[in-house]
């Protein structure tokens, strides 16, 4: 098959490249770029040199070439092309937020200041959570080509850790869970600015957008939704969700460190001050296995053993979500730790992943690199 | 006058060494270091020379030639030390936990593994977070020579972004204040292990010790004795807080995101996914009043403006706390953010301020720097 | 086939397991560890879990079931290793430095502090250094199996970079070629030290081992070799050289900056202190023509074009060695820069192009990884 | 005094701030800046928060205010403010390229691009190197106010590792010194931009403007000069230099490998491929007794001791230079590595260094800082 990718330079673009190009069943590839077009993929990131070659097109010609479309754009641009796409036939995995709301236009608009340009497409697109929506993504794609909204990097660490506990009624309603998410500087984009030069974020922790980024109500809803019994209806059940993104000194990596408070019934008793006893321990193995017994047929999500807890660096350039549990000291509250590759997981891998699923190939074909430690 | 060292060659030993020597009243040190005993200072760190140097001696010719006595050694072996400056009549500073719990004897215990050898020497003893305690050091000062618990590196950063927030009432007590903190490599000290080996922390993130760090039960004490009003009536205010410390690719600082839940007289009304409303900015401005009151006469706390977050690069190589404050937008959460430079004001920093009140010299004496962004 | 690993779980035998299970030819591996013995690999190395999986056996039981036996040991030790494997009929794949120096026993002894314990075992092993000895490694192997000792990191990357200009004549022989190398901390092993302690490498920069670096006779004896035509008859030519590595906050690569003193026919007439000329730009344009002559067939060098500089991170996880050429404003020096990811084609990498050219499978195989740029 | 800064939001500049504001002669600062004009520092610069505050105002105003005035502004543009200066009877010291080429108009414009505006200016100014000049920067400061050229970061820590080699007679003029350096990323200042970003230069070493660096005329010239015996009679002695800058992932610092060959009676013998000699040793630790020699009352250069290697974190946030003498194996080549923050000696404290000299300080007035390991 032929893949197209448009934004093939900016970083989650030529990730995509990079991963396409590794994939057993893409024979060939179409590449655009606003920026670069003309160009060569090779001559603006040399890295690609020997493996991966090619003239950057119009995205007009990338549409016009391709099996499938891959949009890694800015948001709010890739509307014209999503429908392009469904006029020609084939489907559109778009990697910027403008097909993660469905027809929640409301909530997108007041998140990205800009309306739907063709709200009949997000009537039948799917958000590509591929955990949460691998059913949907097929009943779709059964009729027809797709437009799917891949999921942002935050709202993938960030749900993945915390649906199981939804899932399986772990959850008490009433607080607020609590995720707290430490990124590198790859989520930032290519582009230089103050906040990504090396000698403003190198040696330093610091949390941005606080109480105020984007992926908040992408998160909440699709949080609301799993409470809800997953699918579609979001928004039934209020799951409260407060989101703080951090960024460290480091390339890839997104570590979410989710705090949920547990229904009653899942209290452990302590005493205050105390180390952790027995039961914190117990009753956290009980935990665990309700999450390995809710992801047993998901080929990218590892529930940790005991005494490993999730890393960044154990994740890295794979497409696999790491998750360990650990009972807070209190009782009260379940810590679920998830690690990905935001630029993995949290974007071009995940991407992948969708089209795989669209065209019935083994859901791990190109994504089956072994993570990196270093 | 004379100031002495004893643990001088770990990472908080040198830091202490490092300030003391710039301090305008300390006009020599005497030094000691059970590992490289006889060596001189300046052989263990080469960079201090030029600058610093001296034999490393006994710890008990540190005690005999100091006006004041400075330990930074492993836990549960400092009591001795402090046992033979009470005996002759000069303070003791200790940076270990070994006098971080006054007379708790049990929780000290139950972490550390080890009862108190010289109990008496506890009851007198005061935690030297200097912010909460300042007039008790100066009360038992006027007494005579003091033992000072120095407050861990973490308990620092933490209590000082909640203290006006229960200080002031802000803060709903029935569910939990969790603080989320990350650090960098030197709080793990100079003695090489897998942790804090390059390869495996460079360029990444992950929690460490999850519902399981020493410096919880420090961190809980503080939150409670400060709920009740402060000094050292501790515990009785059931303040519940659940701490969770991750390892950021860095060298120094700490940056703690706390989550306090706010009292529902400080609720804002807001609606569910939407962006921050004027509603919050405004509350928020009246919490930085309210914390901006507290900490007027403080002379390292800075509670930043609105538009600035915390950052550790902002306090690197100083003796400051910087907060920033934020209200998620669910309107019913504080998330004050601080951040230290754990090396100082989470250690030797702090240490030297508790000397100065001690000594009555002014506080900022010695601890002048100008944060170093890079 | 089965390749087995001995010396899995240090750094280079586990980046080797982590390229062999994506090796199209290797269908199992067998795995061992002196420290580890009995664990399962993906207990030491958690970012293999769901992936690549195994118990740790002795050395014996991988040798006594694979078709290839690579070590990943430290010096001096594999010898009894390599001789287990000749008379099971095997070959055997050093990656230490006890098969480098063929019968030079007085220069491998000299620096390795040990005699030869099976002297007869180096009259027939080779050089692993693809680009330099593939034809020897391609008869000794049509003639049985073969003991490999498979170059050092530093070595790779400075010989490949000044291979061409010695081949080709370019090089003054009066004046020694300078080579200046800087490397990231995995070179530094898994074993924990001061030297690679996050806080003592961080944000630093220094050399080591100045003037007294083990790889320093390897480099010498191949650039000799090379220098006299190339093949097995080292030391003809007296080429001098001074190598110099340095280690610099990363995890991975080598950059290796080498200043070759061009023969009188190749010097650029220049003026004292202004800046380059066209003559410069001209002369540097055939000597990249001379170096893309001379590796026109390589399939892992790449000759960089005018304008780009060898960077690590342009070869990060790949088997590449990128060149690019400079010549001095003086006009009498080439200035060739290489890179290398030290894992790689520095180690592992390489030695499963060595396995390529033993077996007879394509040299790119299990090879083909794109360089992450990050 | 009162010191002024001309572009006081750069990195320099704001070094410069930093570290005035800890000079003990220091009474009071006007700074400027065309970016933030009107602003106060510590908006821009919030780590400067509590210590540091002032608006920033119009170069005039601070040369109208001042006894001494700093410019950190980009090449090509200070001169009219070192005219104004002079006018106004005050000492100018300017950290751009400006004023380091003498009268040498030819070199200067050659390199950056521009003719002296104010040729005059330029017969009596000064290069201020101190170690180099400072006899002359007293004579030109007894007959009135100067100018001072403040030298680059790279021909600082170039230069003082080459001096004594250079004034004792070491060096073989028939060959080039040979000058590898790498540096942080504060060198490349605060602009943003995409080699300065962080992704693209986290976890990766390279080269960058290979034999083109500005900064290699400067160097060129003032070895020469110290070949000729010190003074400004520059270029007499033919002594040819190569010069190759390399970007490492850290902030500060910058170190310098030199190579310079020997002159024959310094050559020690030794056999090929060997590890280092006895003879080796000695005559390294004569050539360290004339390095001690020949700086000797220089307050802030540090020959090291046999053993210790010059690195960047030993030198952190200081003025010191360090330098480390080695023999190379061959017995024919001077390794000199030396260290510097080129923040600090390499700009803004040698900047001040000059001032304590104009002004008849003592020299470390306001540069005390005990280096930061880390």
């Amino acid at each position: 098959m032929i893949a197209g990718v448009i934004g093939a330079t900016g970083y989650a673009g030529a990730e995509l490249v990079r991963l396409l190009w590794g994939h057993p069943e893409v024979k060939k590839m179409f590449l655009s770029s606003v920026s670069f077009e003309g160009e060569r993929i090779e001559d603006v990131y040399p890295n690609f040199l020997g493996r991966i070659s090619g003239s950057l097109v119009k995205a007009e010609d990338v549409i016009a070439s391709s099996d499938v479309v891959f949009a890694a754009l800015p948001h709010a641009v890739g509307e014209p092309y999503a429908a392009a796409c469904m006029d020609r036939g084939i489907s559109f995995i778009d990697l910027s937020a403008d097909f993660r709301f469905d027809d929640d236009e409301k909530t997108y608009s007041a998140w990205y200041g800009k309306k739907y340009q063709y709200p009949h497409l997000h009537k039948n697109s799917v958000y590509g959570l591929v955990e949460f929506n691998r059913q949907r993504i097929k009943e779709l794609t059964s009729k027809g080509p797709v437009i799917v909204g891949n999921p942002g990097c935050y709202p993938t660490g960030s749900c993945l850790g915390a649906f199981p506990a939804l899932a399986k009624s772990l959850v008490c309603t009433d607080k607020p869970i609590i995720i707290d998410a430490v990124t590198g500087a790859s989520g930032g984009g290519r582009e230089p600015s103050r906040s990504f030069h090396y000698v403003e974020c190198a040696d330093s922790a610091a949390p941005y957008k606080v109480a105020s980024h984007r992926h908040t109500p992408e998160i909440g809803r699709t949080l609301c939704a799993m409470a809800a019994g997953g699918g579609k209806s979001a928004s039934v059940t209020p799951v409260r969700m407060i989101f703080t993104p951090h960024l460290a000194p480091m390339n890839r990596g997104i570590l979410s460190t989710i705090y949920i408070p547990l229904a009653a019934e899942w209290h452990v008793t302590s005493e205050a001050n105390m180390p952790p006893s027995k039961d914190i321990e117990e009753k956290t193995a009980q935990i665990r296995k309700l999450y390995l017994d809710f992801y047993k047929d998901e080929p990218f999500i590892r529930v940790l053993p005991s005494g490993i807890v999730a890393a960044t660096n154990r994740v890295r350039q794979s497409n696999f979500c790491d998750i360990s549990l650990h009972i807070d000291l209190n009782g009260s509250t379940l810590i679920a730790v998830s690690a990905i590759d935001n630029m993995v997981k949290g974007a071009a891998g995940q991407a992948i992943q969708n089209m795989n699923i669209i065209f019935g190939f083994n859901e791990r074909a190109g994504l089956e690199a072994v993570p990196m430690l270093f």
